[in-house]
């Protein structure tokens, strides 16, 4: 389905989805403005400085803005939202350097928040193994403030075409009943950090080609939220060389 | 207004609050049983080892349990909650301990993962500078897994008066403009860590009477979520010497 034939409520199988907020938009056209079909704006759209860069950024990549108040009653029940872009998804491929690994995620909000700390912190893959929530989600790409737009990605089937894909990385997968505190784990690059879904975890057979791995907490709470989790373990991953300066 | 006048949706000013789901029940139940006024159940809760051990404590506590589908219909209206529990609001004083304390937050979703980890790393008090989300929300419970069942809380009308209650805490602030990177500060206890908004982050006067600390990102993203940041905070803050050991 493309944009000609009208909009509609955003669907997994779309060929378009939509990038919804001024700064959103922004981060949509400051690094994948090829992909976007159309801006929208509303009858509460003020003009101001924000629009004044919009519209110079439409006028030089050739985007069409058009006032649509249907498309913000359709697409952003919130009324805090005063900008849509309409956008073709894309394939960006992952690439050799360290990986995250979702495996079966379900909530839009963690994994918009976990793809956001992956920019901020240099980690620029994310796998994931199927069923999966989706990245172009407007909900996902909203909660990653358009961390989307710089990240490569894949949705794999099941973890051993992953693992063949990439047969050098390092897996750790991070679980309760695991060997390793990562207050001593040391991740050795290219890794992949493997997350479980917010319900279950990840399923035990992860251990036999994983080195697990826990982040130790009180036994008042069962678990970590996932995206925290994973933005802990990021963080720690990344920063190895920084954390051993402490007073040694 | 209590139960008797009858169920409405959760408004901040009412004396009762709700706890969705069997999980964030069972927490309310073993943790705070002494203010729950009643069990909902619905047409649709089946009987299990769940509802079984529910019923049990409420025997044991004296709570009645009702069947309400109009209750659900008010309350819940994702259809994945088959436990509802009503609870009258309580107060828990902040103790001397380490604080964390949040500026004007306004997301649900991030106070409830925030009071999950500070839970999780042994911080048991959050103070709340006005205004500020309400804790007793049920989506900050849920979002919470329980945990705020398990937190000292106060709400501020302004820092001042916070500063004057705890003049021994040590304060460090959480901005991106700051002295100090989190990979080298030390947290000395009993301390307060400052968390800002989501939209706007911490006022500028905060870096007159705190320590000014940031968590180093990608100049990809504008900031990490907030939930994130003290997340990480807490971790570090609370894993000082473990930290140390990395190799010293």
């Amino acid at each position: 389905m493309s944009l000609a034939s009208g909009i509609g409520s955003y669907k997994q199988h779309n060929l378009i989805s939509y990038a919804l907020g001024m700064s959103v938009t922004m981060e949509l056209l400051l690094h994948m403005s090829e992909t976007v079909e159309k801006i929208f704006i509303n009858s509460n759209t003020e003009e101001n400085e924000n629009t004044a860069n919009l519209r110079e950024l439409c006028v030089q990549h050739n985007i069409p803005i058009e006032k649509n108040d249907k498309a913000f009653n359709i697409l952003s029940r919130k009324g805090n939202c005063f900008v849509i872009a309409a956008f073709r998804k894309f394939e960006k491929p992952l690439n050799q350097e360290s990986h995250l690994l979702l495996v079966n995620p379900a909530d839009v909000g963690n994994l918009g928040s976990i793809v956001r700390t992956a920019i901020g912190f240099g980690i620029h893959n994310i796998a994931f193994i199927r069923p999966a929530v989706d990245i172009f989600d407007p909900k996902t790409i909203r909660a990653s403030m358009g961390a989307v737009f710089h990240i490569n990605f894949e949705y794999f089937d099941d973890c051993d075409i992953y693992r063949q894909r990439f047969p050098t990385h390092e897996f750790y997968a991070f679980m309760l009943d695991a060997q390793l505190s990562i207050q001593i784990a040391e991740f050795s690059e290219p890794y992949t950090l493997v997350f479980g879904s917010e319900a279950i975890g990840l399923p035990k057979e992860y251990s036999d080609f994983c080195k697990t791995v826990v982040i130790p907490h009180s036994s008042k709470i069962e678990s970590l939220n996932v995206a925290v989790a994973a933005s802990i373990a990021m963080y720690v991953a990344t920063a190895p060389k920084k954390h051993k300066q402490r007073g040694c």
